[in-house]
């Protein structure tokens, strides 16, 4: 048997923590050594998710990792993952960060949007941005992996094709329809069954968090300052997310530009019908559908994830992939359970 | 008691149909005299709907009206709509089409979006567009009334205080989320309950119908073309409509316009924070979140209705109340049933 | 106008609470003069339920009436209800109670399944138990009338025909499913939505508070001791609850039981095919689909209501159209929102 | 690399077609050689199911397979089965029907409960009911698998261990809840979306094809005849299923005869909790929470399954694997997606 990678996940108990365990548990070359808590610090594993037996589910979650190991996995609050992530690099560990904290290469941003100093503007340069099919090459050789934020991941690959092909961007407008489980794991009470089930409402339209994120990578992939509407909706199902995206920029031959991008890449398909968001749950694939809206004069893209897999802890395995020098598919679903 | 006028209701077994029964059936001034139905013709109503009970629900379902009305409500596909207003008109009925045969003032969109020459474009101009909001006062006279889509309706009165305050607009995305039940009672593998629970998917999204009737609207009431990007996306739940407008024009004093807009108007209320599908359900609201994006320059708009009610039924109750001189409210639920 | 009767709602924020607002609101003869919360007190209703407008939205919740009333409604905890109770009642006013204080003729029960003494046993003497179909005359006359909880009126609506008939009753057992909103509006990380989405379970199958109010109302109408098997199932919707019995008893003629004991009642229908919970949601309906299992040699009945209509606060008001001297059906719904 | 087994799968496109096509296309000693369906004979495997890509999608489905194999999976309705099999055991194949043709060995209960005779008598002695926990050792050498249906499933490990324990059982009440998906993937109204959504129905409360199923098997291994009253429920998700049972038996030690009988079993856990369907959701597990109930004197059983898991198409292939000598559990999940 190969070897394998000892990991340590802190924040195991939050949704991106249960899905990466439950990715990481059937992962041929991974060993989870270590799980951290705050909330369940102290108890087994499955005494919070009963689902995990054996040896995983026995497994005590603890405030700091008791056991040594190779690679990170920070599934904490940003402030969290700010303070802990200099100490962890600091220590030589490899770390993969699922939150925001060091996603963006502007320390400006983070009073305003995250409600916070950056007090480790020096690292965000270090810190890779954990999107495989823009940043692959960095990523390998990282020692500090961003991992994207859901809405967007959907957005910047559903975009990537004009940056690579030099298209130049006016405005984007996207309108991103999330599950709840994108919220998180605490309870509040507009996430309560009865009032969310049959209901749809839009949120944070003025001053989202993955605006500058979004901004940021298209500055830097495209060098191009664009204006970005971006309009998240709530829609009751626990996961998926689907971004519909019109773009108004310079002509150009749409299917040749996403076809080209992403012929090789194991995880993106262009599609020739408007695709549908149960045909990602559960795996690391995105879908585009783009086209010329020759009426309106622009482009039209749609993009559907899961947002807890492509849009967070599948993305952070296809990560963890590269950094090892794995096969980039390892442990990977492009199968979603259906119906 | 005062005098009740008599209605019929043509193809009431869908669910346009339903709703106006369930509305009508408590509505004051009203006596249902016919029901229609090629499916059930010759069972009763409570056959289909064993919920209506009674004298309503012992009502057989008749492919023709056997007793004299006053007005039609037509919950028909356009095809028969198309051919039934004339005969009415000529009978000397009023009636209220819920189809899309008489929506556009403009016959050459017929053969495009519909899929049928408009035998009848005389009668187009005879049609007033049933949005009490806007044409109320051409609606009290309408002997033939074409009650609005329910993606227009969502969208015409989020832009209606732009046309009203003749703010000049460039460009409109709208990205609207739709109840299943907007696609109607007839079964498709796509809607079948365990493929569309937990899914999420856009459709028509290069040529739907309700576009050339929204870009007519405008063009009618605000004097410019304006160029509309429109998707529309079904997601899981039965009935309710979000959309979410991003509205490239110059810059104006939004509240104001807004609220001076709507600030008599029953049904439509302008909302400080995103307002909740859950909100408006069972019920003729409209409610509408303006705000202006400094950052982007251009005005967002999250609009909610019902699909049924205000996109259907219950505004075709609305215009009935107008074309009667009966009060406008009459019968109709501002409060949904929660939760 | 006839004259109103002036009540109190206590406790208007949570589940029964709002949707007994929403009924009485509607109610021709109710005069709704305070409300009551304790975790909102000193906020307008629209600041907790935006879709209350008018004078009603504008109404302050207080943490005592500040005005005088003729009729509580009390959608409180237990505990808060056991004491207020008392002192309403020595103030002269009528009472109707929707928590579980009152229900039970046994003050023994009261620290076995509710985990207090009840400190008043001489007014569980005086509580009539608000289920009309059985206590019709005594509702009329009561000072104290204490409502059903929702899985009692669904099980023993299923069995008074039973217990009318004198047929001699063995076991029960019975299954029901209920809508989350009967666990009320506290939220609860199993009830977080993406937990509950997709998800069944059941809970408290050894001991839950409904068991001895099921058993004393049998005791009390039919004479017999019966052994009670209840089994409650959480399902994920908001409304709605379905009971399965299937009764071990002497062999009787069903249908004629039935249609015999519920042939006048404006609100229980015995129905020829098993019943849709979305034919009874937002009414006061119940519908029963009892027959006799040859092979088993049991009674098998199946019983759908909304918990929150007939389960709660529209029985509510129909009581309170019965302390009244009201038309029994006033402002209560028998056709439902149907999508 | 070890030798894969060539096998067929008839039906590919149905739910237990697809919930098959994606266990086995993960299964490391599987190789797929043919796929047949009658709807989309001629087509692609991904025209039908786009998710699955690669030389799987592309893959022509066919009416009878083209290639040789070794292993069928019939898929196929009841009738289509119980011609084909003896066919196919004739040519020397092995089968897994997942039909109802076979399950039943009393060729009298087929016109009754299916509608048809059963014209192979003699073949029903050879199936084998393929429910590894009670037939594990004749299924390794079975030509012909009779796979259980969902509810049995459900229902006959829940009291297996009364069978084995020899405990003498008078009656069960079993309330069963499924999920949508186990009615099929042909549409009907009451599964069109807006209907279903919010809603539950019992349905063939009288005859159903399951209890003569579980009948039999109880027979067979527990020497019984018992008096099964069954009441079937279906609930507004798509895949899962919770069966209820009371079961009026002598008393036993319930704890000790159900560990007893499942400490080995890979796929079959007693739980300590009432579990959720949300655990077991695309995985082989069985959650059973049993305990005796003193009050009514009973034993009452929760049992959770996937019904199209180990209600249908992973219970296959655990069969799969016994009659092919491979390792019980491989290619088969005990970690639901969650959340």
């Amino acid at each position: 048997m190969e070897q394998e990678v000892k990991v340590a996940i802190y924040g195991a108990t939050g949704y991106t923590g249960v899905e990466l365990l439950n990715i990481l548990s059937k992962h041929p070359r991974v060993k989870i050594v270590s799980l951290t808590s705050q909330s369940y610090a102290g108890r087994r594993l499955r005494e919070v998710f009963p689902f995990f037996e054996g040896s995983l589910g026995d497994r005590f979650l603890e405030e700091e990792p008791s056991e040594d190991y190779h690679l990170a996995f920070l599934c904490l609050p940003h402030e969290t993952s700010l303070e802990l992530v200099p100490r962890l690099l600091e220590y030589g560990k490899r770390v993969i960060d699922l939150s925001g904290a060091y996603r963006i290469n502007n320390k400006a941003v983070y009073p305003e949007y995250y409600g916070f100093e950056h007090s480790y503007p020096h690292l965000l340069e270090r810190a890779v941005y954990g999107l495989p099919e823009v940043f692959r090459e960095k990523i390998k050789e990282a020692q500090l992996v961003a991992n994207p934020g859901c809405y967007p991941t959907s957005i910047i690959l559903a975009v990537y094709p004009l940056l690579k092909a030099g298209v130049k961007v006016d405005k984007i407008v996207a309108t991103s329809l999330s599950g709840v489980s994108g919220a998180g794991r605490k309870t509040a009470l507009h996430f309560h069954f009865p009032e969310m089930f049959g209901d749809l409402f839009a949120y944070s339209l003025d001053r989202h968090r993955h605006v500058p994120e979004i901004e940021s990578i298209i500055r830097e992939v495209g060098g191009m300052e664009v204006s970005l509407r971006f309009s998240p909706v709530v829609v009751p199902i626990s996961k998926g997310m689907l971004s519909s995206l019109s773009v108004f920029c310079e002509r150009f031959d749409v299917l040749e530009a996403y076809l080209e991008t992403y012929r090789e890449e194991p995880f993106v398909r262009v599609v020739s019908e408007p695709p549908h968001v149960k045909h990602v749950l559960n795996t690391n694939l995105c879908l585009l559908y783009p086209f010329w809206d020759d009426k309106v004069g622009c482009l039209q893209v749609v993009s559907v994830i899961d947002n807890l897999g492509k849009g967070a802890s599948s993305q952070a395995v296809q990560n963890f992939n590269l950094m090892m020098g794995f096969e980039e598919e390892m442990g990977l679903s492009k199968v979603p359970n259906f119906p």
